[in-house]
């Protein structure tokens, strides 16, 4: 591996991210192309249904391309989607080497794009900067693997571990600069959900509001398996965004007209031992094209999907201030693991600053991986 | 305010720090003595009834301490108490400026010290790295200041705000790194404190074990104000270090007599509206001698000093897992605040890493200050 294949690649990683969440349920991919040392094409997938990556670093180069190299990182496609395959517009430009940071993470397609450009006599190099690109797409990785949403739970606690007061009093717990990064996350996943209880409790909106105005606000996911949204609930007001309710399957018809009378979609799903068959909701958001999921709480909610195994990234603010009493709630409820030494360890903590928050991001450890 | 200076304090500032937690009830002390830009004597306070810092740096720089610059971490004293005030030891070492780091935290002597050395004709400035000096010396200020205990509590959670599990099981939640660093803050203060809740829970020794060995252990505190702790419990063992219990007026007098014949000193103190009075508890405390003090939980501890006002510093450990659990406890327990808005904050926050553990230390604002 050349060193400057890695600086080329950064840079391809680095036009990837320009889409970062716009892109669902595509990854995001960057291409570069590059010549005698000097960058002749790039680009970048923007939006599902427009054109990948390679196709504007091509679009750019030009005839140039001929004997080039092609950074890109994500293999090239080869099948025919609403684009035709990549693999072999690379074959056509000539170039005479590609490198790749990582395979299409479909365990199903992996390595076909590789094998068709190396039949065509072009040398091709995988794995450069392999870990940055697996991780800029991880809710890509999950779904093509997993067949489920990337789920990302987001909490906000004080340093002694309250997600309100005894009271229920929430307001505010993060500073500006944390709520703001929260609505930057919201502008970037297809579904928020939440518990029937936090709409209860705080009567949220979940609605985006960048600080700069605009974002796109995802599909708004109550757990409500009885239907106890009240009727008042902003977030039945569909004009800013969609609404979704997940209601068990003995939930009371009458209440389920009314609901899709105002627009909100009603699903039923069966359910498990503690509520909602939480696998059974993640499944069928997935089939309703939701690829990734922000949990926004509250405690019940958070517990049963721990339980259950079903997190994939935990983004815990946690502001430095303390409130005290027994009987507040914490961040993650339920009936909770018996022992310490059941507790989920989470693996590859970044810890950020936002104002006086701390923004401590991980991954669940799987169990046996 | 020369360059050098600061240089030179710094120099100063970590001499004082190689007595860290040894010289209790007196502050840490640094002193560097410097001539034609080259160190000619330095020295530390290093324990209470030995020699002040000044002393050793003038006795390493002997006459060619004239004409010097003397660059000490607190104002020299100008009092006689175990050994002869300091600042007539300056005065007769005939060095030509003094530069010192604050001034004496009692406000009943603070700048006397100064003023005999200036009224000698030497030139003094005062200011020098103060916050660092004040950082170092946080304890001793606020003895001086408040003539009380300086109180830290230590608290150590889960990332969802546990302190144990709903069944009580706490071992352990941080790692290896992080429990070694308490040995090491138990080692540097007068007395460690919990409640008899943390006594009948974990039935702990509290005693230092310092990675290399060693290490002072400090006076234990409980406070039990019915004296519930159980003759088993094993820091009722008071071989390796004192315990001493703190009960209410109404306690039991046979059992105060059984626990006085096994060496414990039982305290009795009045009671408040939630439990002991925690203003006479560490009024008491200073009277035996205690300038700080370790809490070390739990929960109804640390949430009834959080209500009181009482506590000067927070050293948190977060480690990253999460064990859910409506019921399990959290670090500061009690009433609590009724509003977020009238959460304690932390400032001055600094964060550090011990293995897979986060640290976080900060101080309550004071209301009003």
């Amino acid at each position: 591996m050349r060193v400057t294949d890695q600086q080329y690649m950064k840079i391809a990683l680095q036009l990837a991210q320009i889409a970062n969440g716009k892109t669902n349920p595509n990854p995001l991919v960057g291409a570069v192309i590059v010549k005698e040392d000097r960058i002749i094409g790039q680009g970048a997938h923007l939006r599902a249904g427009e054109p990948h990556a390679e196709v504007h670093a091509f679009r750019m180069a030009g005839d140039a391309a001929e004997g080039a190299t092609l950074y890109v990182t994500l293999e090239p496609c080869s099948h025919h989607g609403r684009t035709p395959p990549c693999a072999e517009l690379v074959i056509r430009s000539k170039v005479k080497r590609v490198v790749v940071a990582m395979l299409d993470p479909n365990p199903m397609v992996a390595g076909r794009g590789i094998a068709r450009i190396r039949e065509a006599g072009i040398e091709v190099e995988v794995g450069v900067l392999e870990a940055e690109a697996r991780q800029i797409n991880e809710r890509f990785v999950h779904n093509m693997v997993h067949k489920r949403p990337f789920v990302t739970v987001k909490t906000a606690m004080t340093l002694d571990g309250k997600i309100a007061a005894h009271t229920g009093d929430s307001r505010w717990i993060t500073g500006a600069e944390s709520r703001a990064f929260v609505h930057r996350l919201r502008d970037q996943v297809d579904g928020i959900m939440v518990g029937v209880g936090t709409v209860l409790a705080d009567d949220p909106e979940l609605t985006t509001r960048l600080p700069e105005g605009g974002g796109k606000s995802p599909v708004r996911i109550v757990l409500d398996s009885a239907l106890r949204t009240p009727e008042s609930a902003r977030l039945l007001d569909v004009q800013e965004a969609q609404t979704w309710i997940i209601a068990s399957q003995e939930a009371e018809q009458a209440k389920i007209a009314r609901l899709r009378e105002r627009g909100v979609e009603v699903i039923q799903v069966q359910s498990g031992q503690a509520g909602l068959d939480l696998t059974e909701v993640l499944d069928e958001l997935y089939r309703r094209g939701i690829t990734d999921l922000l949990v926004e709480g509250g405690a019940s909610v958070n517990g049963a999907l721990l339980q259950a195994g079903l997190i994939d990234k935990v983004i815990s603010f946690v502001a430095p201030k303390l409130i005290g009493g027994t009987g507040a709630p914490t961040p993650f409820g339920g009936s909770g693991f018996d022992k310490m030494a059941e507790a989920v360890e989470l693996i590859d903590l970044t810890v950020e600053r936002y104002g006086e928050d701390l923004c401590l991001i991980g991954y669940p450890r799987r169990v046996g991986v």
